[in-house]
């Protein structure tokens, strides 16, 4: 199967990551985690995207904050899915790290999902894989099936206690 | 080869989901062109999205303005994966569209490109669908090699007229 | 009477719809409670809405946070009055709610409050219902009043402590 | 029936308002149309909120620009339903009026629709008075079914276009 | 000398309001402090701006949260000069009251004072009442200088503990 | 009679600034016109300020785009009231310029109007000078009377055309 | 004397940076412009930074829109100072560009003017070159002089047209 | 060596300031930290920055919040380089402190840095100052390789917990 690559600009970044770590190994899909920042090791950056293919990738999701370049600067070297996710800073509410990530000039695409969003990062490199994996697809269908479960039963929990 | 799917929410988006068309023509990529309104046809929108998986599709492209909820209605209805274009509408400058399809919550994500980013959204698409397709994939190199000749072309004509 | 239809997306949207249920308490009105996520339950989310009339529902309260959807699935479904209430989640202070409820195209109404403003959804629904219900009308009068004296309670407190 | 009143801040809103004064004639719902402005004619238009009752009114919509008090005035003066249009201005995209409008305090409710969301304002008036009337009700059903088929007579005519 | 009127649109205003307060008994200008709601209390509201003039009042502070209304509500009713002070709320960081605030139509002006602002709120009214009291433009003035003095006296500090 | 003073950051805000000219000129209050800029000029925008009081002036109206500092500059150096008028730039519709004028630290009151709000920035002025004028407090509840009647005036024609 | 490097991500961002080659020219200042985006051209763009103190570059001005990333990728290759220009693009007003610049992270500083401010951009750059160059810092002082000279000239003209 | 200027608009940003001081210590660049507000002390001021180049100054560092003006103050009485460090106040993230900062009119440039982004202030004044010191040039270099060494320990660390 193919592999996840999880990039994060910071290590600072870790706990939003985790989620995603968390979800990739929930549905068995291999991974690997590194921190590489586009700013501060460049050459880092660049050399994982471009061999990111040959190393088996088939999807790399981007955490970072602030003008978050990082999903970005992966994008430039490879042509396998970047999935960036915004990473809420200090200030101004995970707005820079939304608009960086996801205002991406045409050619170059980013899957961007919401601030900190990274469970959902995983699961859209796990459709990813999917496509070409009909036991994962089944295991993503269930995952929806037992979401909407859990939904309902804590509706049955609130509907007893507030309906009559 | 997966198709992809493209709704938009209203006949007036079709200028910006012209250029997905155009791109996905251009690498000859399969796809279906569909006006669905998460709002105005609900149902004929989750049927699209319940059957998208046995239809065919690898991935739907979602263009929607304002409370920009068709992607979130789409992704709500299938596993494979959804790509969000906000559509910038007369007023707030695509920011209102841009939130609506970004901010999912966890389980369902969308893949959200810019504001009005068709063609990257068309790019996002096909990068997934080459996952386990090899000509395509090498298609995207290649076009990856022009970008950024034609770059260095434009970079050329201007040293030439401001450098001396 | 008709009931009142409180729905939340998430359960965790729970404190800020309790406002809105002892409102509706408050007035004797009935009401029920459910969670219906619009996108990890949208049949569900459906169903309710195109049975709302037919189960003597004359106004719906949808609350939600994030990419807020919910407002406008169920308004998609049904002709009877929906009142969204953008929730405030960790990021953005709420504006991503606000957008997502309020923002809504042309056919497809969602009257929306203030970001939490869950008792407001509350007075709203009960204003519509009073529309036909003299008595509910008469205790929306009264309840005015009683606010008024309130605040001039507040302002005859504030005067003796500070205007000499 | 219930009469509708369409109040606007100023006579520059008229052309925004017109629209929502089309969709109650093509209601049949009787309507009445003001000029009053909130910082203007405080008088007059608190006047005609305390009267609104007594004078068959069920709603009213008001529209109003920049902040936008109107609303926030009128509900302030009845308990009957208040709807409030925000208006974009030469600045700011509507982003003051949407605040002004929507960000009411607990006890004085606004039914806030998108900028310049003036046809939402009369559908959301025309539903809340279908409440208590079965031909209106009908009315809005079939428009639904007419908007629905709106969009799928678009969806033939763009699948015809670019599917082969 | 005139008097300075202090509106507050809630009793938890009050923490905002009292800086205001502490600044007017600080250079010993009366005032009047009150709770009236432009929304709850709109007749008591309306007949304070109007009496001012009569009460000796030569500048209205009025400070209001969210949709903020009070200071336009009072502008609407009096020509003496009226201050708004917008009050930071639990969501959106104060912008909702600023912009409903300062965005006022042509006409009936508010002078507007940064989120919180309260204190300037307060030297604004008494720059108002000192241009026709030279005792009172003296304080004024010296106050100015002992500012400038406090930030020196803070210079000195900071100069001795990093300036060799 | 107090003068007002009339200073603009860029002899392009002209335009705006007009409007404020032609409302003093109408009340018959003296004025002076400047264009002094706080960042090209600022001695000469300093010394005017220094010197405002013993020239005559009663307050002191600026108008400023982008990272507007004139009118806190002007205030920097003078205890009369400062009126700031926020004008809209290329960028940003007027948020640069409006956050830049009203957010003042404590103990530097700028009155802030809207953006591009040149008519109520005279309007204001006129409302402080007239606190010891009565002749001119007269014409200002005139004008409100006129303007009352001026909206009922349209109120009239919008009723016949509308209402039937 | 040292040269300034002037990239644009974009060719289309030449009407913008034009502002900055004629400030250059009228200095006297040697520089070079080059076309490269950090996207579609991050080898060379990155080539360019790394070589840029070894071929007599003093300061890099980078223009871009959108997700601006050029002035961060930069940055990120070089410890000589890099100016950014964010670019307004078709949505959002320059504030997707402004935020991607401005907000670097620790270690790899981006000197940002404002959005669009290429004559800044430009002489800022100058500014830093003639840290080290008495002629040219006294061309600076020069035109600063003319500057203010141009605003008074302007002055002279309004307060001939508008002062009595 | 020249010297690098450190102003603050208030003491209360010396939590901020700190972190440059410290960076500037660390290369052992000489400077001097000073309180002075733009609003409270003009004259001391634009006293130090006319007088900044005859006293050794190379580059001039500037922290405030709210509507911040203490940069472009600076920047109108000097031609050496000015750096803006917006600071974060209680409301509004900032955002506030970073348009009065950066967006500077035509002819006086401030070279902006992120919101609090202290460290990288003093960076870009000693990448300023390295224009004409080797030695320091180096040292900038030589960081550069540390913080990038930082980031790929920080990777081994992540890469040992979570690769397997």
């Amino acid at each position: 199967m193919k592999k996840v690559g999880i990039l994060m600009g910071s290590a600072s970044d870790l706990p939003v990551v985790e989620k995603a770590i968390n979800v990739l190994k929930e549905y068995g899909v291999p991974f690997e985690v590194h921190v590489y920042s586009a700013h501060r090791t460049p050459v880092e950056s660049a050399e994982f995207a471009k061999n990111a293919k040959a190393n088996g990738f088939g999807a790399i999701i981007c955490a970072a904050g602030m003008a978050a370049h990082l999903a970005g600067a992966i994008a430039a070297n490879t042509v396998i899915p970047v999935i960036g996710i915004p990473v809420k800073s200090k200030n101004l509410d995970g707005m820079d790290a939304l608009l960086a990530t996801v205002q991406m000039p045409t050619g170059i695409p980013v899957a961007t999902v919401a601030i900190d969003g990274s469970a959902n990062a995983a699961l859209l490199a796990i459709q990813m894989i999917a496509l070409s994996d009909d036991e994962l697809y089944g295991k993503l269908v269930e995952a929806r099936i037992k979401g909407a479960e859990g939904v309902l039963e804590k509706n049955r929990e609130i509907e007893e206690k507030y309906n009559v």
